[in-house]
């Protein structure tokens, strides 16, 4: 493998000096960039583009060509790990993603199967080992999953949710066979990404996109707790480095003293919560990731300084900060946005780190 | 007009002794209620039940029948302002509500009136004073509204919205044009509570249904600051009792320090925050109103009554605990189990408050 000849990421997440702020974007490849569309359309499907390696590869690399990222992030779907346990994900046109089979009785969490990662995501292995190639060591790449919570809301409700009906009902009424299914689901997530590290992967990221709309003593038991396990089981070191792992709950800035402890290198942050105070109540014992929010983009391009420039501030002086929105970047926003949104990172954050 | 037999919840909301904790449901008349389903479907549209004062006070009595609840909340829609304002109302079957005239620029926000509400809001105001009438003092009746940032994200929107691209394009690129439509709202706010008021509500809750979306510095400019506007200019004493007001930011336990100086003697809170951590995080110096998960009501009624117990512990003994769902029941729950959560908070809360 090349040698890397960027590690601002890699060193901003173990809280050590860097230069500048290192900044990637959540969902940088994407609908935005009327490239990736070009490639969506050619591929067919939106899971025909995330199992054919060379398009996810072409995909991931299309906004570092245009901006000057700290990080590749691999270009797959959250629910490939669910749907190699045999759920059967679709999606229809102009709908979010579905199942065929969703996992609602202790029947079909006991019959539900560990996937052999290796064999049934060999798909996603592929792509990162193809990206790390054509990155060439230009700048590290982040693997990802969905937390188990995250996929369990999926896995259980059967599409995307927005009062999480079927997964509450048996959080409360069966918890019993909701922590088996979030076992399993955690055990296949700590083989994947695993799996993904041997592949090349230089960072991990586990969204837990809807782990805030637990209530706070369910969110423990239910999301953090098997975010830990899949912590608890993933490589650290790899290839001489180590290998930090990002754990984003969005909408959780009311329980991160907790999430600090969860073992992750950093934290990914939304808008709601103030850089500063996050800094205070983690007590600087993990790197923070975010959170400009992702709205801001649909201002001006001095606008956008602006509010760069106040995230910046609000984290201050020293190393631990990994610029980046507070949840994925919207399909509508002009690429041109985006760039001012590096730039001012590029050109403001130096400061901060003298 | 007749002596308040049952003064829990006010005397709750002034944090005065209580012999229980005093309970109330969001959204307790609505379609979770066979009966009310019959009257929607014998008004005609949603608005039009809203606009007949014999109907809305009908739905607003059906929840105290079938159960034991310390008040009434007056039904109405709390898109009736920007619809005063002559925004043009409508729904979509089976969609939110839209606007016809959405307010976008400048010029839209400067011709946007603040409407007379006795006139144009005549409606509300007869049927609170049926709604009073007709309850004869058993319980007080609440009168409410949506916050101005929350009728304004249906204003500029024009719909319900997912990520609030055209308000926050304003609030950060034409900041002053915002600023303009939220103190027009505001205004209008204010003096429809107050005609709310003088026709016989005795609390008055502000919804700030979507505050949470903002960035943390946002909120404070464009939610919290036009809340604190309305609560300054709201008659607080009416027919010789104090008319308490309750604010409820849904998604805002990260910043209740500063909601709880906003002037409102209770503040609404979602499920995300422990109520302990709340009653600790502002001093006890506001009540609290909340906050069981209303997915909760999913699950059998001994894990209702469980998760009952757990609210009121994390409350703990003392007055000062309006008990709610943290939000509105939704359409889907079986009465049985919301009676199993009012039966609950009668039998375990006495406890409390000996």
């Amino acid at each position: 493998m090349s040698e890397l000849l960027n590690d601002r990421l890699l060193r901003a997440l173990g809280r050590e000096p860097v230069d500048r702020t290192p900044v990637w974007i959540m969902r940088q490849a994407g609908r935005y960039l009327p490239e990736y569309r070009e490639v969506r359309a050619e591929a067919g499907s939106f899971m025909d583009l995330c199992r054919n390696a060379e398009l996810a590869c072409e995909v991931t690399m299309q906004p570092l060509r245009r901006f000057d990222l700290d990080a590749a992030i691999l270009f797959s779907d959250i629910l490939t790990v669910p749907d190699a346990m045999g759920l059967g994900l679709y999606f229809e046109p102009g709908e979010g993603p579905r199942f065929e089979r969703p996992v609602r009785d202790a029947a079909a969490v006991r019959a539900l199967p560990v996937p052999d990662v290796h064999e049934s995501l060999r798909y996603v292995t592929d792509a990162v080992s193809r990206i790390r190639r054509e990155l060439a060591g230009s700048v590290p790449l982040i693997g990802f999953s969905g937390s188990p919570w995250t996929l369990g809301t999926y896995m259980v409700e059967g599409a995307s949710s927005k009062d999480f009906r079927h997964i509450k009902a048996l959080a409360y009424d069966q918890p019993a066979v909701l922590h088996e299914l979030l076992d399993k689901t955690a055990r296949a997530v700590t083989d994947y990404l695993n799996a993904q590290v041997e592949a090349g992967a230089q960072a991990l990221m586990i969204f837990d996109t809807w782990g805030g709309a637990l209530a706070h003593d369910a969110y423990e038991r239910f999301s953090l707790a098997y975010a830990r396990q899949v912590i608890d089981g993933l490589i650290r070191q790899h290839d001489g480095r180590r290998v930090p792992v990002v754990f984003f709950t969005k909408g959780g800035g009311l329980w991160i003293e907790r999430i600090a402890d969860c073992g992750a290198d950093g934290l990914g942050l939304d808008w709601t919560i103030s850089l500063d105070e996050a800094r205070r109540r983690t007590g600087d014992r993990v790197a923070l990731q975010g959170n400009l929010d992702p709205s801001t983009l649909y201002a001006s391009p001095a606008t956008i300084r602006d509010e760069v420039r106040r995230v910046l501030n609000e984290f201050g002086a020293g190393s631990g900060h990994v610029f980046n929105l507070g949840h994925g970047v919207h399909p509508q926003i002009p690429p041109d946005h985006v760039r001012a949104m590096v730039d001012a990172v590029h050109e403001l954050s130096p400061a901060f780190h003298e």
